[in-house]
């Protein structure tokens, strides 16, 4: 090895005397940090401004006001939506078009919807409504996304959660709760680039949550593909096709899948999607149709003239691609300069999503962020990707570095290094 | 009297002899418009493409992507809406901006949303979620609105009807039933141009139903404003302040309001409203939180721009009076023309909304809809208006006559006329 900066040594294995002079080290670089007054904000996934005016065009559409098929798209109706948006998208996301609707902004309404109709009207395979059962359980694989649990605690539905690896949630612990308890009604999965720690379902992984047996038969897969076409490399993962898989093993009912262009184009402002067996479909549209009459079909033409054609919206994630993945490059270059070989801290290098896990020396994430507050960097709640908010090993920071500017982005994580360094310190010297 | 066409004398007076007479007259008038072959829909009120045409200049609006606060449009959050919207619609509402949220494309949704919300997790002055009670119950004014029943149906929430005169609500009979029966939890009332009477809500009428007690203590109006800027003539009707009224009587959780541009700008992709006490508002939108990250606040600030002002909004409704009021002028002329006298039918003279409501002789309108049907005439299935779509006396039909050009409307009538003098020919034959 040539000669240079000493390879940083493990903090647990120093001496007490080496431990004080690095905490005090650090303690410095964060009072330093907090005399600049910095006001920088990494906790939640929303694009930058710069990602969002990629779609500066859609300002200015629809040409004209009728879909291929001569609808007119200001008015009343089509509530599964307008087909040739449909057909784009069930392309995208390797559906047949009579198997996704086209919805308003929202993928989160949307599994809302699912989970009332569940709740007051039961599953198409379903023997009761949801809300008849003595107990709902769901499957949460952890570190997850808190909006997921936030939905389910609203319907009084229980949690269980199964440890999320790079393959996607612990299939075996899965399969072993679904198998021995009907209260366990389903399971969030986001499949590929998961948010927070970035990982790809892998066909295998998909494959047995597809075919494993149930204790309920009405159970149900929400698969949140929020990620699908979100790649920050070019190595491009390709989503498992749960729907044929579920299918072929005799469940075709089980997933329901969700998708939306809120990452593609305007976040409060693109076109969701639902796809799911043709029964599904019919079951979601039927429910919908009682309290609905239709999309904002402008919208959804507007962007169907906005990409063009698949391939549009495959080269106008690239184009994303291009704005966001040196932001992801930045946090994962000043973690490693800042903390690696320290041992007390490991992070998530995505190819794909709007996050980086980052999990710290256990019992000292609550202590980072509240560090990190103070010195003026926003970090999403310690615990926010677990049910009820609540990380057992006080461990998992979710980081969402694509809003800010690159420079924050590298002066942010900077900022955090230090908060985690210090926290550890202090976490050790006790 | 001058000499001209004689009068004509109501079916009942004719002897055996001139009621064949005149059926068969009617019989050979049916037959002819059989033959023509026409295909017009009088079913939905939905706007014309001329009335769309007003609101043209949206598709390429908006200009900018921020608010006047500042805010980005583009991106997540901000559940209320864009205040400059709501402040707009604020005043044109009679209600102040903290009492007012800006939503999605569909009133109809937040209505459902509203519902769900009362029903999984109670209401504001409630002590229980309405799911947790033995029985829900609503008032129904008859005729009404058919979605509003849908959705009522959906729940699994009972209804009992009272008349709907031309003050609103029988409101002695709401009070009645509003007070002796503690499942009685809400009712519907369309205050201005009611769905399909037209009828508008005193300000009598507006402070009963207000004021009342209500054996439930979490009684719930679901004031459903959809027509209160649709005006067809220079008599403007103002709506009663139900809000301040319920608010001054010590209710002021029970008005839920809603409205909405759909009639306005684009029937599928305008901009809906929720307005309430300052706790409803929290509350609704408190549980919207769980499930959304906010609306299209793009489209939002799309209508904002485009209207520019209270007064823009004015405006504009004066347009679309002046492509539809034609209209509904011709179906009172054609329905003159035809049938006064006769006896056999009367039907409302609204100064705004978007129906007419005809009722025909007793037990005829279910044949006049299968006459009209068989004639190439779409009619809104007759006791549509009715919960369960059951009109105990076989006598309303609704006419929506905004969406066809104005030749077809005349066309349209013309042909229901026969369709109401035959089946009361037939029924008096009998």
């Amino acid at each position: 090895m040539p000669e240079s900066t000493p390879r940083p040594r493990p903090l647990t294995d120093l001496g007490p005397e080496e431990l004080t002079a690095f905490r005090q080290e650090q303690q410095t670089a964060y009072d330093a940090l907090r005399g600049r007054g910095l006001s920088l904000d990494l906790t939640r996934g929303k694009p930058s401004s710069a990602q969002l005016d990629l779609s500066e065009r859609l300002l200015s559409l629809p040409d004209g006001t009728r879909d291929a098929h001569g609808v007119d798209v200001r008015n009343y109706g089509g509530l599964e939506g307008i087909r040739e948006l449909r057909e784009m998208f069930a392309d995208l996301l390797g559906v047949e078009p009579a198997q996704l609707v086209a919805g308003g902004s929202s993928s989160l309404v949307m599994m809302r919807e699912v989970l009332t109709d569940l709740w007051l009207k039961g599953a198409v395979d379903g023997v009761r409504p949801w809300s008849e059962e003595e107990k709902v359980t769901f499957i949460c694989p952890v570190p997850g996304y808190d909006r997921h649990f936030t939905l389910l605690s609203w319907f009084g539905i229980d949690t269980v959660t199964v440890p999320m690896d790079e393959h996607g949630p612990d299939v075996e612990a899965v399969a072993a709760l679904a198998a021995a308890d009907p209260s366990i009604k389903g399971m969030w999965v986001v499949p590929t680039y998961a948010n927070p720690t970035g990982s790809v379902v892998t066909q295998e992984v998909a494959a047995r949550l597809a075919t494993m047996e149930t204790a309920a038969p009405d159970f149900k897969i929400f698969w949140d593909n929020a990620y699908a076409l979100h790649h920050l490399t070019e190595d491009e993962a390709k989503t498992a096709d749960v729907l044929s898989l579920a299918a072929a093993a005799g469940h075709p009912h089980r997933p329901i899948m969700f998708a939306s262009t809120s990452k593609i184009t305007f976040a409060g402002a693109g076109v969701a999607f639902l796809g799911g067996s043709v029964e599904n479909v019919a079951w979601y549209v039927g429910h919908l149709g009682k309290g609905s009459i239709g999309p904002d079909k402008v919208n959804q033409l507007r962007h169907a003239q906005f990409f063009g054609s698949p391939e549009g919206v495959r080269d106008h994630m690239r184009q994303h691609r291009a704005i966001i993945a040196p932001k992801f490059a930045a946090v994962d270059e000043v973690l490693t300069s800042r903390l690696e070989g320290l041992g007390v801290a490991t992070w998530t290098r995505p190819s794909g999503g709007y996050f980086v896990s980052l999990d710290v020396l256990d019992g000292t994430a609550g202590r980072v962020v509240e560090l990190a507050r103070e010195a003026g960097v926003a970090l999403t709640p310690a615990g926010a990707s677990f049910p009820g908010g609540h990380d057992p090993d006080d461990r998992n920071i979710r980081l969402a570095p694509t809003f800010p500017e690159l420079p924050e982005v590298r002066e942010a994580m900077d900022a955090v290094a230090t908060c985690v360094a210090l926290a550890a310190a202090e976490k050790l010297s006790h």
